[in-house]
């Protein structure tokens, strides 16, 4: 058996170091030089090869090296091969981090401070606290759960929105599409975690937009293709929504002549709200071949039928 | 007796209502219509007029409406008259919540993801978590020591330093002149909650930012004559300091043809840090208004000595 690593550079050679030390038994290889493909058991990446049935006859493991798994193609891999995502606290942190810095920014109106600055303008405007606002958080997994704790931790009115039914202290849960409008009735500031899905694809449009009360606000830290760019643009036109922070765009990369660079209104960053630093991704996945060799379920096994 | 309150309409629009519903017994007066100037016993203000000695012969408490006095020029106010500045759970919250937004936004480089979003540049930098940051707060009173309590809850190092010794569960705290060097050394992100005294006064200057670690950073929510402006620039234009962000300025206002405004590596906020809601305002000086009539000290009585 052995290890297949196709990622970056820094990844290949952090991983190789830690897999001698405490996986010496299984042989580590780095993408493209995989050695007897036969031999291969274990792939972590996160764009997998186009022919990774044909490549990889004997895979057991298929890692993603994030927390996603919207970028593999679930229907093509068989149902033997295990697809497990990477769950570390360092992906956690940094997710926590950033929305705190989004929905302190937004209760602070920083972005109309940036701009502000940009026009010389020194002008306050009036100070809000954490307790007027109602911040909602979609999505109740690895991260939305302590996202949700750390916003309630901060002073806000905080709630969730899951697929399935959540209880987290001192934060209200709503379930399903049954009650997702009462959530977006009284969220004022929405924080989408969701995992991008069929059902997820395309979620934040004008009709849910409609729905939150008149001057809310969006952070973003899903997946680009969740949100309909024109249809933010739209609701930020028309005050429907006063202000947004994307940390991911569809399109992503965002093209350099796309008019949401532009906007007051709007703050991007390029996909760095969280990611997994390469040494605790790399422990993660030696314990999880660990438990898989002492026949444990691994930590982060996909539930194909979820998608998730 | 009599109360004065010489500030906003808002204010006073809130308070009158407050004192007559809790302090009937006190009559409560907003200037420039005075009243009787020999009744009046208190008066509430940040800027106070010019002739206060002559005009209010019988003045017991002077009540700043903020938590600062350094408006005031003690040396004129005799020593029979109460000095009292305004202690109350809103201003620290806003305090806590700006510094939070402040420290985040160094953390995960935004001043540098602003720029790039100016000039449509989708570019991800290198993740740093909270834990590979040592911030260090400058002023350990009533803003000082819940933003330091705060900033430590939030992963990152934390110390302090003041005047005199403090102990703070979890903050390393130094004290005086003769360790202000090395907690300069090893402070990444430097908070400034110092009041404004003759020794703060340009404080943050060359000499100070040369003590920090190559690169470090600044949060000024002091005041603006604290900071040597030119100091500041130099220390950025020489890669000293890598940013700051900017709660109060040298000129404060900052003119509108002021270099600062135009610098990538600083963020301006014109001096909203925090400041005392009108409703808390209030009641925080009606009840020192009663802890006076029943002989206890206010809450917030300022040592003349020491200034603060």
């Amino acid at each position: 058996m052995s290890m297949v690593l196709k990622s970056t550079a820094e990844r290949a050679d952090v991983w190789g170091r830690l897999f001698a030390r405490y996986l010496p038994d299984v042989p580590f290889r780095v993408w493209p030089d995989i050695g007897d493909p036969a031999e291969v058991e274990y792939l972590a990446t996160w764009v997998p090869p186009e022919n990774l049935l044909e490549l990889f006859p004997n895979l057991k493991i298929l890692f993603s090296v994030g927390a996603g798994i919207d970028q593999f193609d679930l229907s093509r891999i068989p149902p033997h091969v295990q697809v497990v995502r990477t769950i570390e606290t360092g992906l956690t942190d940094g997710m926590v981090a950033y929305v705190q810095f989004a929905v302190r920014a937004i209760q602070r109106d920083m972005l109309r401070y940036i701009n502000q600055q940009r026009q010389h303008v020194w002008q306050a405007l009036p100070v809000r606290s954490a307790s007027q606002f109602r911040v909602g958080v979609m999505g109740l997994g690895q991260l939305g759960v302590p996202v949700a704790q750390s916003l309630r931790g901060m002073g806000y009115v905080t709630q969730g929105w899951a697929r399935s039914r959540h209880v987290i202290d001192g934060v209200k849960c709503f379930a399903g599409e049954a009650e997702r409008m009462e959530f977006l009735a009284t969220t004022d500031i929405l924080v989408c975690l969701l995992p991008l899905t069929a059902e997820t694809a395309g979620m934040l449009n004008s009709a849910l937009f409609a729905q939150m009360p008149r001057g809310a606000a969006l952070v973003q830290c899903g997946r680009g293709r969740q949100m309909v760019t024109d249809d933010l643009m739209a609701a930020l036109d028309e005050g429907q929504l006063s202000a947004a922070i994307l940390d991911v765009t569809d399109p992503e990369p965002l093209p350099a002549d796309h008019p949401l660079w532009d906007r007051p209104d709007v703050l991007i960053t390029p996909h760095i709200a969280s990611s997994t630093p390469a040494e605790s991704g790399g422990m993660t996945i030696i314990n999880n071949i660990r438990r898989y060799l002492n026949n444990e379920a691994p930590v982060g096994l996909v539930d194909r039928t979820m998608g998730y």
